[in-house]
């Protein structure tokens, strides 16, 4: 058995923004998007059906969570809504805010643009915004 | 309120493969890859956040059903499960099995490559296996 440690890469790419019951909220560092990442503490889970039937359900509620936290704060045209994994095996789910005017609609955003950092302040308010509002409706 | 009723689209795209509780599961006519696209029988929905909460628990489940199907059937190096929406706004969610050989491997499959329609029997084969699976596990 491991210890459960965030894989380097979504570490590099995202800031931490909340850690809910199962899952790290993540911010993904590219400004094209609202765009958060969950990942499960749980070490060598590369599947949602890794996960045992409890933590299956606490992460279907938690990424409900954050779909919501982003519908209440940016308002989207779509949520996006993935598990993929392909690159990255560290089991995550990308919940992202979707708009017709973003730089990838209609398509998914995975390698669709470069991603574009943030700039402060501006990513200091979405940090403080994302993280009231998870705190709120988590509680 | 209006009754619901498969997208065209999806109509055109898939062949039906079961009915479960909530969603009806189909498969996707793409040679490519095995996939799987589940669609809640309620009308309207765009989100998962959509529908309430004893559906969207079965939604899950259900998705589930549908990943384990596919491990069982056809142990992929992934699962790929992503409820995106922006071409077709009926609440749909994708279940694919991803291999490292596979045509689109490590991207994401939309838009990566054309559809390659499947050939008899190959496709009736295959719909018989995974209405079996389906059947067994749902049961």
């Amino acid at each position: 058995m491991h210890e459960f440690t965030l894989h380097p890469q979504l570490a590099a790419d995202t800031w931490h923004i909340a850690s809910l019951p199962l899952c790290d909220v993540l911010l993904m560092n590219d400004a094209n998007y609202p765009w958060l990442i969950l990942v499960p503490r749980v070490a060598d889970a590369r599947e949602l059906l890794d996960l045992d039937e409890d933590d299956r359900t606490r992460a279907w509620r938690e990424i409900d969570l954050a779909a919501q936290a982003l519908r209440d704060l940016f308002t989207p045209d779509k949520l996006n809504i993935a598990t993929l994994g392909n690159m990255v095996s560290q089991l995550h789910v990308h919940v992202i805010a979707r708009f017709k005017s973003d730089t990838a609609w209609p398509k998914p955003v995975w390698g669709a643009r470069p991603p574009m950092p943030y700039a402060d302040p501006v990513v200091t308010e979405r940090i403080a915004g994302l993280r009231a509002r998870l705190r709120s409706s988590a509680a």
